[in-house]
């Protein structure tokens, strides 16, 4: 699709010629809404076959621009080459706001002071489009339709830049939040890169465990250690960028692991531990559920299904014929039979619909 | 259903007179899997309804047995409760053989052991079968089909009365795995309580923090976080039965910890941070993917779809008509918009076809 016509609804702001670098799943999606916003987008990428896709997915053009005609430059690089490509973005192009896309941002912005940069121009971003792709097959104008995007100003950015790059979130859709630079980072320190470090404690005491103790191993496990099977290089270049506010989260469960420690040697003497699962339990509770409401709790219902095409469109096709909503469903499969465990989860008042629809359907009902 | 009949290929062992006491989720179930298996099961619960409940399901009867008719005894209440009735079953019914199903197996016998139970008769045992639901109401027996059910003979427990768990067990239909106590507590420890409490201590960490960092909140979080949404009070019974286990674990987390601290401040001077996060890669990749295979990687193809009923049925009957199959999925709910991101995962090879045929029904893909 090398046309996109923009869908209804969406607004077309300040149209304005864009610099996309690096055209992977994050910069080839931007490049796709904001063309489709009304920008005229010109993409770099040192993978050409990158920057060819995007460009056939109407992410923007190869051709380069005129350098002082450019008035917006998106850097959405891997975190540890992000600072550099900032400061000769702001060289090459002297009329751009310039702007990026990695998770920590005060590095970025440091560098900046470090090498006497002007710096009213630079106004980090950072949007929460999360995905294990990073190619630009999959890129799409829709990637960040109601995502979190933060926008990070700082004390010397030109309120004229800050604009610019407001008006780039708004033209994907996103929801903007405006944070300061230090208090981003330290949010996704704690939101994202503490319990990401914590899955991959969890996940590397497996390495060094019997064999036989993995057949005891449930969803819960998988659950908790699914996330550190991610890049470790990206890993290694975000927390690296954010070392500070990490290493103060880490030392913050340092502090909490001895006290978890203390409450297990205590028991059952005192209720220290019960005390600190309750907190937990308040944790999960403030994750926010289904439409920015307080989590809801749903009725599960588990069904055995076969592994086999068709078994799940028969199974969906049956529950949306009964008129039940389904909120959530899982998969969980047998490690040996040919069997996946599905898990619906349904409002409680439609728990009983659900289940006589399904035994009457023949399905095995848990 | 008050007559169940048994599925076709179910093996009948050893009939014999058994008695359940604890009439919930795992009760019942059992109590339904060894009535189809042609047991005579006696249910007890001290919540009558419980017991009628799952006596309704076809779970046993609650007329009272001769007590010295039963060959066999599964007690089946929360951990705190389990060594007392341990002793007790072992003192009423004179000829059964006694078993509990708690999560963790040497408390157990350390009880008998210190009030100088005759111990020949009492085997324990640990079906893998998780599930939210506490109550008889979901029972069923096929629960613990194919599911990992570890079986604990100790140097005093008599071969007959190992051999009348095992048929239990085998009647279940559940995969059965022979350990030594401690080696079970020392496994469960691993994989199951020491992920538990890293997960309590990440979501606890979230009570503390300003409001406006959830909004940066993703999947990784809820992932990292869910189980510590359990019951705290099971799971600090659970925890206080292991907690020699337990400490050991977490002590070896606090080691772990440490190292990962030091491999942080030492970035980007080493490549230790690195090191650990390959670590944690190479402990997904031992926990088994589907069907007892290694773990394999999917495509995964990411669908927006409305939230409302019959759009999931909608789909799943194009992805079954297309021959596609899915071999996992899951939804993450967007926060404002009232909208479901479905993740499809699929074979690497029938991606593409995946891709097409959504794209040719109109849907939303990323």
């Amino acid at each position: 699709m090398t046309e996109i016509t923009p869908p209804a609804g969406a607004e077309t702001h300040g149209i304005g010629r864009a610099v996309i670098i690096g055209a992977g799943l994050i910069g080839a999606s931007i490049g796709c809404a904001l063309s489709t916003a009304g920008y005229a987008v010109h993409l770099r990428d040192h993978k050409i076959s990158h920057a060819r896709v995007a460009a056939g997915l109407g992410a923007g053009t190869l051709e380069p621009p005129v350098s002082t005609d450019v008035a917006l430059v998106v850097v959405a690089v891997p975190p540890g080459a992000i600072p550099d490509l900032v400061v000769h973005s702001l060289q090459v192009y002297p009329n751009a706001t310039v702007t990026d896309v990695g998770s920590v941002k005060a590095g970025v912005l440091d560098t900046l002071w470090q090498r006497h940069v002007e710096l009213s121009r630079y106004v980090g971003s950072h949007p929460m489009a999360g995905s294990h792709h990073s190619g630009p097959m999959t890129a799409h104008p829709d990637l960040f339709v109601d995502r979190t995007w933060v926008v990070t100003p700082h004390r010397r950015s030109a309120a004229e830049s800050v604009d610019q790059v407001r008006a780039a979130v708004r033209a994907c859709r996103a929801r903007e939040v405006i944070m300061d630079v230090d208090d981003h980072d330290a949010a996704v320190a704690r939101v994202s890169h503490l319990p990401h470090l914590m899955s991959v404690l969890v996940a590397s005491r497996l390495t060094g465990i019997p064999e036989r103790d993995l057949m005891l191993a449930g969803q819960g496990l998988r659950d908790v250690t699914r996330i550190a099977g991610s890049d470790p290089m990206l890993w290694q270049q975000i927390v690296g960028a954010n070392s500070d506010a990490v290493l103060e989260e880490l030392r913050g469960m340092q502090d909490q692991l001895g006290l978890l420690i203390k409450a297990v040697e205590a028991t059952p003497a005192t209720d220290d531990l019960q005390g600190q699962l309750e907190r937990g339990v308040a944790g999960t509770r403030k994750i926010a559920g289904k439409h920015g409401a307080a989590a809801v709790r749903y009725s599960e219902v588990v069904v055995a299904i076969p592994d086999e095409p068709g078994a799940l469109a028969r199974l969906f096709g049956e529950v949306g014929a009964a008129g039940v909503n389904v909120e959530d469903i899982s998969i969980e499969h047998d490690p040996v039979r040919e069997v996946g465990y599905l898990s619906l989860s349904v409002a409680p008042e439609q728990e009983d619909a659900l289940v006589e629809t399904m035994l009457s359907h023949g399905w095995n009902v848990s």
